[in-house]
């Protein structure tokens, strides 16, 4: 049985070792959508899994990047199987000039480490791989069967693990999956998701003539920021996406996901002082603000260009713009049929559709038992009750394991709130991961010792 | 008296000089925008402009790109003096990669000089230099007083040059001007401009939260880039700028300037398949694009970007969005009045308006003398009637000369058509400096032997 206060000796012991196998993972850029440090990171972090004791394996993935996968027997004969999921890749790191430190140096300062990926997510790959360790070297054996996964595409849409899912489904058969890419909320305990947004995320292409021209001939010429702006602009209205059939497939939550909307103390606020806004958008507040944070579906600009945009001033007539969308979707919006919706939405103004990623949004039923030991486990460790969402407002492949295993999943971490992630000076606290270990370890306590349903 | 063939057997001979101290021009990078390669520029234009004849100073304009000014006494006791202008600044090369040669590297290719600023406008500047040059190794002497004003910011709306000749009038006093910044017609002869637009050049810039985020926060923190798309969008209705009292100064052309536009043979339909167009905006053909061109006020997008726009996907959130904005205007608006209308209407989005650059329209009679004089050597060295226009589509500190000194202007000029200009591969033909150069000495000839209209 897992003593927390002899983890915790034993997690002061072998703080170095933790610590500079972190740093490490962060030298790695790994930055998937610029294919930059790939191979180096995922080498390094297949000898650290091997170093904890899990006879982990690289697994190339045709034209993708490698997923480190690996199992280890628990000390019961046909007990419960954990699936543990989390991924090292990272975003890329620009805008470079916004950073106090290398993105990736993972320096240490306070008691923090920073860098791109501390928090998203290669602190919570070390707490799932140093808690195996820790675990094996206390006790020799773990409390049920473990398998871990660990990709390289998360931060592009895990574009190749739903067919390595399906190809791999017997091997990778449990009984539950626990995707450790999360943050604690403000208040210093674990978020758990108990479902994830979808996500469609696209370029648009807007080109009007063969070359861009002088400025002067905006009379005759369309200029294609301002066609691009346009459609944009018509895109939305009230707020609302104004493509049709967009908001279709939508399921209304469940009598289970509203009634724990009203139990769930969540300080959106701390977000409104970490970005220095007067308001959230009109103005919603509390529980409302949640609810649509939770179950509404966004279309974000995450970039747009055309032009000039260097230092002064050119007086050209742009011929080509471009903007990256991503499409957060609820359950159980289908990424592919409104991709199709978006590509007829756009034909009409000729403007191309380039598909970036997909994921298909994902939902477990807030009282499976995988859910109950992890809130046990967070309450264990962190002294009082986790936040219990049945829904994330960010998106992840956790549909791979819910849709295509079939098994249900959560979706937590150990990460600090406000730590930064898909912005410059992301880090994670030392003291983050330290609990962090602390947090997976009960949970394979938690999980491994309930009874077996049909027992 | 000039005789054209005698000067372009003395151009064959000295062909070396005239496209060596072209190329030299465009290796001086001279980008205003950016302030590269400006004094090196001047100083090389310096040592040119002296090479010539003309004892010429290089003046420095304080926190500004300097002038080259000389004059040179002509023939006559009291004749008549002209005054030409051009500029040795350039626009920016970017984006590099869509350049075939080095922008600043003047190759010369299939008698074709390949540069940033080749056709706008040191192929000019060259023209006026070497025509003078040209005049006084022939002639020994000029058939009119010259007063020669070279500056080094027209690409950033001559943002020095009206303090200037407003604080050195009675330096610059002149019966007329030329502005030799200007092409040729698809037809082969020169464009002649009675007029220019003006100019505002701004910069939007939106900001909606003191950092990025994440973009699964869509729900309830506003995206600066869909803030300043929606505002964009608001700033022009059915094609009209939406902007209050935007259009209230507009003063409709003369009667002689209508009858002279019935008359313009000019081949628009070049720029369709230039652009590789099928058609105008709202389909405008014939004499009525002709008519929206010249005298219609435009919004142009130079540039717009927010977010991120690197390869692959990245689901940020961004908290700020800018864009550039080039507004043409017609007789007589004023880009000072209209900035502060543009500042009002953005007051009320919250969106910072940064003007970097402004030119009031200019108007000269159709009938001047200096209008004549430069149509006769046109015809004389091109073979044909030039094209002669109530107005330019473009825009330039013209108004310094009519407004300030009071005296007719046109603008003109001996680059190609379709030279690229603002735009990756500019280029200007050896050609098209050699008329030039016939193009400026003829001027000079038919201006200098006008009877002076109080005799």
């Amino acid at each position: 049985m897992l003593v927390l206060d002899k983890l915790k000796e034993y997690l002061k012991d072998n703080r170095d070792d933790i610590i500079g196998d972190l740093r490490s993972l962060i030298k790695h850029p790994s930055v998937s959508a610029q294919g930059i440090g790939i191979d180096e990171c995922a080498g390094t972090l297949n000898a650290i899994v091997r170093d904890s004791g899990i006879e982990s394996k690289l697994i190339r993935i045709e034209e993708g990047n490698p997923i480190i996968y690996g199992e280890l027997k628990g000390d019961k004969r046909d007990g419960k199987t954990l699936l543990l999921y989390s991924h090292y890749d990272v975003q890329p790191a620009e805008p470079l000039d916004k950073w106090r430190y290398n993105p990736f140096s993972g320096i240490v300062i306070d008691d923090k480490i920073y860098g791109r990926g501390a928090a998203d997510s290669k602190g919570n790959v070390i707490a799932i791989v140093k808690a195996i360790k820790a675990m094996l070297e206390m006790y020799e054996e773990l409390p049920l069967n473990v398998k871990i996964l660990i990709e390289g595409e998360e931060e592009i849409s895990s574009i190749n693990l739903p067919r390595f899912v399906e190809k791999n489904k017997a091997m990778l058969k449990a009984d539950a999956c626990v995707c450790f890419d999360g943050s604690l909320n403000p208040s210093g305990t674990p978020n758990i998701f108990a479902g994830l947004k979808g996500l469609l995320y696209v370029e648009l292409r807007c080109s009007t003539a063969n070359a861009d021209t002088h400025s002067s001939l905006a009379p005759l010429i369309d200029n294609a920021a301002w066609v691009l702006i346009k459609v944009l602009n018509g895109m939305k209205r009230n707020g609302k996406i104004a493509i049709p059939e967009w908001y279709d497939d939508i399921r209304v939550p469940s009598s289970d996901d509203i009634a724990l909307l009203e139990d769930i103390e969540y300080d959106l606020e701390s977000i409104k002082s970490s970005y220095g806004l007067k308001e959230f958008i009109h103005n919603v507040k509390g529980r409302a603000a949640l609810k649509k944070l939770l179950f509404e579906p966004t279309c974000n600009i995450a970039g747009i260009h055309s032009g000039y945009t260097a230092a002064g001033s050119k007086t050209v007539l742009p011929s080509t713009a471009y903007a990256k969308l991503d499409f957060r979707l609820v359950y159980n919006q289908s990424p592919d049929k409104l991709f199709k919706n978006l590509e007829r939405y756009m034909e009409e103004y000729g403007i191309e559709v380039i598909k970036l990623g997909a994921l298909e949004p994902s939902k477990t039923d807030v009282k499976a038992d995988i859910v109950k030991s992890t809130r046990e486990a967070a309450r264990k460790v962190y002294g009082n009750d986790p936040t219990l969402f049945p829904n994330s407002w960010a998106s992840g492949p956790d549909y791979v394991f819910t849709k295509i295993l079939g098994i249900p999943s959560v979706w937590t971490g150990c990460s600090p709130a406000n730590a930064n992630i898909h912005a410059p000076n992301e880090f994670t606290g030392i003291g983050n991961v330290m609990s962090g270990i602390c947090y997976i370890s009960s949970i394979m306590q938690e999980f491994g010792s309930l009874k077996q349903k049909n027992e």
